[in-house]
């Protein structure tokens, strides 16, 4: 029985990684084909031709124009996936042609819309959680994905519970606080989207914000998740030296620094899944080597995840008969994220909420 | 459901590669230990110990003469498979003896024999299909081994569709008119032999025939393959610069360079295949350059035939339930081949037609 | 169906290996923490924190006092496996504790009990097998312990029926005799322990011997094993010039030297063995050549049998409908073994009798 939702839309690559050379990534199981056509357009489509399911994207397979030819015997397919040439024969046969699917470029991913088999409908791009500080000119964004060789409900489970910060990431971004600090949850079930509220009045200040902004002593620091399942999390993090103004009315708030936390969760198979992370500043936004030491800060962060999460994935594989586990009050994010996630399985409707705007 | 066909012959070994060490090889999933006695007899016996199954082809087992001497507790065995010898105890009991295989060495080849184990035969080493390029006086051979982690059917798919030459192989023997040019496809039903032939009149000629011919033009290319499921293809090639005489009725045919490219395909195991792969000629027989471009230049196609069945297989591996294929003109001979090889693992037969003699 | 006998003590490690760093071990599926608490005491528990399962053994889980810390969320445990801590909220759950095992540390090793979860029984710590030697002032030992990708069942046998030594340990502790020499086989089954002895009168002193005790000549060499299924095997070895006399009524034996080799069988999951292996002498005691020397030996005599019995596991991995062996005389105690080994599988009470004291 899958774990993943369909009839949804994914983070398949950032539009950065879509271009003139075939890419294949594979996204809930499915082995897809992505490309740039001469005129810019990102589309996808099955990484598998038609003929005896040779992988598109791997030599000597290859692009000529907006043609995709297989390099196994040459079947050539254009950006709509249709097949235009077969060997031996001149008359192509009409059912030869790829599987493509809907892309949308927005907020600087790729995104793709993974339809049920069963129950396949047809992907609303107005549905799709939006990230604009991705690339908005407000704000400095650094970004990458790691493969983590995890179920994807082990990244959404320690995404939703930041008391693992003080533990997993002491030095980097954990501080005591983190974990002593109680949370507020919320879950909205209409829109099916998470709130994960965790205020801290007076902490210390982690490296990671004390040398990206310069402030010296200690912070309010306010961790705002808003998770819409399954696949954008995002962390609203304000950071101020204590006393410093709250927001005013009118939502301004400049005597505080703000990072928008993105995280796009992407399950690639069961036991695969692709972490795509960013951290957008709206401080420091020209100074490149505050840049350079969050990409490379936030990097470590993420890759203290990915070796926490694989050996957390094998341990599990070895357990015989399931496993119990122990949950207490900083699971609720995550208790309500499962609880969403499974609704989505179980009815694979796109009953994904437009996200904050 | 096993996909290999029993009560056959099979190539296991060149008859170079079995001597005074012992040799084991795993054929159709059985693991059959090969030496050569020192009358210079090539036998063949299962590669597991009676007594508690350490292989006998392990260190420290070793040859003793004509005696094969167990590593793990002495048990010892004649060229027969019986056992003469076990530790502690005066007598041998009567069932220690390791089963033992038909062989036969023929055309350069070690045929072995697999019986079926629910409805055993013997094998009649009359009806092994002939190569007889192998070793005649008249050729000069290049030949190989390659293993393949994939079912041995994608290996009889890709050699029974040449189409594939012009991508995969482009520029070692492939040309546009492999895959331009319509095949004729007949399928010896009594006698189980599927042949494909491409005649091409006016086609480029391909490096692998430029260097090793020194034609210098565009040539006529025949392609007559004969298949004898489930071990042997034989690849008539006949190549001649344009307007050379057609053969002689009588056979003769001294205006063109003939090639029989032979490949033996052996199932190890569902998942792993041997790829005997060998060029004989009947020109330039003497000339060592061209022999050691030959013998470089087609190990080369061979591997890239290799590294796309492995890619092959391993997408296949990763499909869930099932998947479709697409098949065209060019497929006539493979899906063929596929019936037949279906036809001897459903009613493991000793059917295999002698061949072309 | 598990192999592995349960409601039994094991041998987990060595006590030397366990201290003040976290220190996991897989014994019979089950994966266990070992650390000594500052007064000295080694305590044993689950290595999964309760809440996500997270390693306890994995940075960066820590030792900190008395008390280990989750390196995931920071749960955090008392020696008795009682949480003492959790985050984000004062109230530690009644049910936050891990499973804690009962320990022994005698004869140098660590025992555990592993109880059967169907039917768990307390351990009785005076029915743990002794093995004196170990740490008796009057010994000199040399230890180490080998893992083996194996069943423990094969290691068994292998240490059962010494006739293997003539092959696989040729040149080392193997002579022609040891296979030649017919062995007595005694089953104690109320008891539960199998004796098998060999004795050679007129014996080739192996290198082994020849090297650590100074004899020149030929020897008569006694083996005598007791094994207690499943886990302590003693092989009990007197080596001594031929003529020499034979020991006293009184258990004195002046003339000869003694070897106890003691190994510790434990079965770390189905496929994989934790091979302990020891030699204790009498003779040199005080030298530390000979003891550099039969560390080395027996070390390279072990890793012949690790090599032998991993070849071994991959064979009858393979094997596809079961296999058949074949059983001769020296194979009594091996099949002994198996039978108290099946019964202790079957009917999982603290059977285990006390061993030689």
């Amino acid at each position: 029985m899958s774990t993943i939702a369909r009839n949804q839309w994914y983070v398949a690559a950032y539009g950065r990684e879509v271009g003139r050379e075939l890419f294949s990534r594979t996204i809930c199981e499915e082995p897809i084909l992505f490309w740039r056509t001469e005129a810019g357009e990102a589309v996808a489509m099955s990484d598998r031709c038609v003929h005896r399911r040779y992988p598109l994207s791997e030599a000597p397979s290859r692009l000529d124009g907006d043609k995709v030819v297989c390099g196994y015997h040459g079947f050539t397919y254009g950006s709509d996936g249709g097949c235009v040439f077969v060997p031996g024969q001149a008359r192509v046969p009409r059912t030869a042609r790829l599987r493509s699917y809907q892309v949308v470029e927005q907020d600087s991913f790729v995104w793709v819309w993974i339809a049920d088999p069963q129950n396949p409908q047809q992907g609303d791009p107005t549905r799709i959680p939006r990230a604009p500080w991705m690339d908005s000119p407000d704000y400095t964004v650094v970004s990458g994905m790691e493969p983590i060789d995890c179920n994807y409900g082990l990244l959404v489970d320690n995404l939703m519970d930041l008391s693992h910060e003080t533990y997993l990431h002491g030095g980097y971004i954990g501080t005591p606080e983190v974990a002593e600090t109680p949370i507020t949850t919320e879950i909205d079930e209409d829109r099916n989207v998470i709130y994960v509220s965790r205020h801290m009045d007076d902490a210390e200040c982690p490296p990671f914000y004390s040398k990206s902004t310069g402030i010296e002593g200690r912070i309010t620091r306010w961790q705002d998740i808003e998770y819409t399942p399954p696949c954008l999390y995002l962390l609203h993090s304000r950071i101020a030296p204590i006393g410093a103004p709250l927001p005013g009315d009118d939502g301004s708030d400049p005597h505080a620094f703000h990072s928008e936390i993105v995280y796009a969760i992407t399950p690639s198979t069961e036991n695969s899944t692709l972490d795509f992370w960013a951290v957008a500043r709206d401080f420091a936004v020209g100074d490149d080597t505050v840049t350079t030491f969050l990409a490379e800060n936030n990097r470590t962060v993420v890759m203290q995840d990915v070796v926490a999460l694989n050996i957390l994935q094998k341990a599990l594989d070895t357990e015989k008969d399931g496993y119990q586990e122990l949950s207490i009050n900083i699971d609720a994010g995550g208790l309500g994220a499962r609880r969403i996630l499974k609704k989505l399985v179980d009815a694979p409707q796109a009953v994904t909420a437009a996200a904050v705007g």
